[in-house]
């Protein structure tokens, strides 16, 4: 019977160090062919919910699927947004709005076995979500920072933020964390609570340039839209870890050796054209990222860094860079295995009557 | 909260008529660009599935998704299946085999509103399949047949062919059908106990010959993978209908004017290299149709037809040809609402905790 898990209970069995592991594994499957992951197929449409006076809004059903044969587990996840476009300070900013009764959001992953195609669990996906984030990040530090790396310039407090310090701690032996971003409550906050999980000093720091001066590693762990961190934020020898495509500059960017992105994967993206008159006023209704003077698809995957056809670093001089570009479906197939192998382990979660999911008739 | 509704439910609920409204106003909505639907996924993986002597198996994860702003919907259908190659004498075949406890097969379908995102229902997707598969070919029937047809020729009697049967009644006042497949016991047995739930004479013939003879609609519904019906098929004035795309032969498609496709979707189609030695065997694991002398993606689609891009039958006398070549998530985002709204009018299916579907984190 499938297992249901939410996001509670996922975030008592999920640990960093099985995260990156899945993620290790499966890197290697994906780059030697052995493992799948399908582009994400991205449905907009108009939606009837109270109009947003700044800007359009849409249903936004999302979905993207994977399978990893080492874990026997395929994955899908969904999930079904009304999405908000509002001006803000730096342009306009997509917001998922909580629609569902009790403010709630829909995000779910549905795990399943490729050995006989039964639907092993359903998971609310926010927490193994910000996991396999952070996770993809930390096997790039592995791989990539200098062996003695243990000073952090962490930017961005946020949610995600709290995974990257757990996947950076788990890559190298950390002894120090400095944090900035704009808001002082936000990253004072974040240093206390984070410091107190990770058992590491973490320190709030007044500038972007504070954060990044004399440390082995930058991560960015923000959702901007136009990239603010240039070449003064690297020194000799750094790894950057960038969360997404557009925090770093061009030419931050290209001062890396390797540079190496997550994944090539694209989005089948389709929008009804009752949406398209939106897109006349400078921005896509999916937040595409801005033009960029760096061609992701020629960079290396960091499946090409585990497998071995690129090398990683080299000495301790050069600098680093990995960028987050773009999720993968199959990232839920590796680590949701691993939480649901904990949770039968352990007895979590309850079981969904398997007949809802099953038929007797040949679709 | 969720409504789940079995197969059996969704029976009940579903007529042939609501399935072809839904649909024609889904071609309009599709034809004017204001609903969507996004291209297949298909992801085949190696399975640890007991082996099959005749040919490979693998575990295919599908999904396709969907929307429809009339119905305020879109729609997720999945399927997870072990699927097994094995040698016919018209070649490889490919099989979903049922491998789940209780010799099951898993197919589902997600309903969601567009309104605000909720999870509306949850479907097995076998009986709405066989639904929107037939509705499709009755939708090109009612658009492209003479107004006089009143006899129909109809190869194959498998499931399929029975939503084929209700949907051509539904287009036309249909007096006659007769029905071909090879095995006597099988036409038979369909026509006497189709023919009881139409209320139309139904009379199983001898051959493929007899079948086609003086009739005004010719229906396929076989899962050829080689055409079999060639010109000899066709007379003055008649429609074809074709379940899929290896039924007819080019000479008897290229007799049609117009000639039309369900959809120019295509699938996004990733597999383990672990299954690549397989594609050695003159065969692809996904089953792809035979190299044809058509070039589908340049005719004109069901939406072009409802929405008069292009013109339909203008005299009695031409050929007119409809291939439902591929399906389309959206037309469960438009049937699916039909039986959504049936069921909630008769109280039918049961409910499902919606916190099982919900977050309070933003993912």
């Amino acid at each position: 019977m499938p297992l249901f898990l939410n996001n509670d209970e996922v975030d008592q069995l999920i640990t960093m160090k099985d995260t990156m592991e899945a993620l290790e594994i499966l890197y290697r499957e994906l780059g030697a062919g052995a493992a799948v992951t399908a582009p994400r197929s991205d449905v907009h449409s108009p939606t009837a919910a109270a109009q947003n006076a700044e800007g359009p809004m849409a249903h936004y059903l999302k979905s993207m699927s994977g399978a990893s044969p080492h874990f026997e587990t395929a994955a899908l996840r969904f999930s079904s947004d009304i999405v908000a476009w509002r001006h803000t300070g730096g342009g306009m900013r997509r917001e998922k709005l909580p629609m569902l009764p009790g403010e709630r959001w829909m995000g779910i992953i549905l795990l399943f076995s490729s050995a006989n195609g039964e639907l092993l669990a359903i998971m609310n996906d926010g927490v193994l979500q910000r996991f396999r984030v952070g996770g993809a990040n930390g096997v790039s530090t592995k791989y990539l920072a200098r062996q003695d790396a243990e000073n952090v310039g962490l930017i961005g407090s946020g949610w995600q933020a709290g995974t990257q310090v757990m996947a950076v701690c788990e890559a190298r032996k950390i002894k120090k964390i400095k944090v900035f971003s704009p808001t002082k409550a936000n990253r004072e906050r974040f240093a206390n609570e984070t410091s107190a999980q990770v058992a590491v000093e973490i320190i709030p720091v007044d500038s972007y340039e504070a954060a990044v001066k004399d440390v082995d590693i930058v991560i960015s762990s923000t959702n901007a839209r136009k990239p603010f961190l240039g070449k003064w934020a690297l020194s000799e020898g750094v790894h950057i870890s960038a969360m997404q495509r557009d925090e770093f500059d061009d030419e931050a960017l290209n001062a890396c050796s390797p540079l190496i992105v997550h994944s090539h994967a694209t989005e089948n993206n389709v929008t009804s054209s009752a949406l398209a008159h939106f897109e006349q006023d400078g921005f896509k209704l999916r937040d595409h990222p801005t033009a960029r003077g760096i061609d992701w698809q020629s960079l290396p995957t960091l499946p090409d860094l585990l497998s071995g056809r690129v090398a990683g670093r080299e000495n301790d001089q050069q600098i680093t860079g990995f960028v987050n570009n773009i999720g993968m479906g199959a990232q839920f197939a590796a680590v949701g295995k691993k939480v649901y192998d904990a949770a039968k382990a352990t007895g979590a979660g309850h079981e969904v009557p398997s007949e809802w999911f099953t038929q007797d008739v040949h679709p």
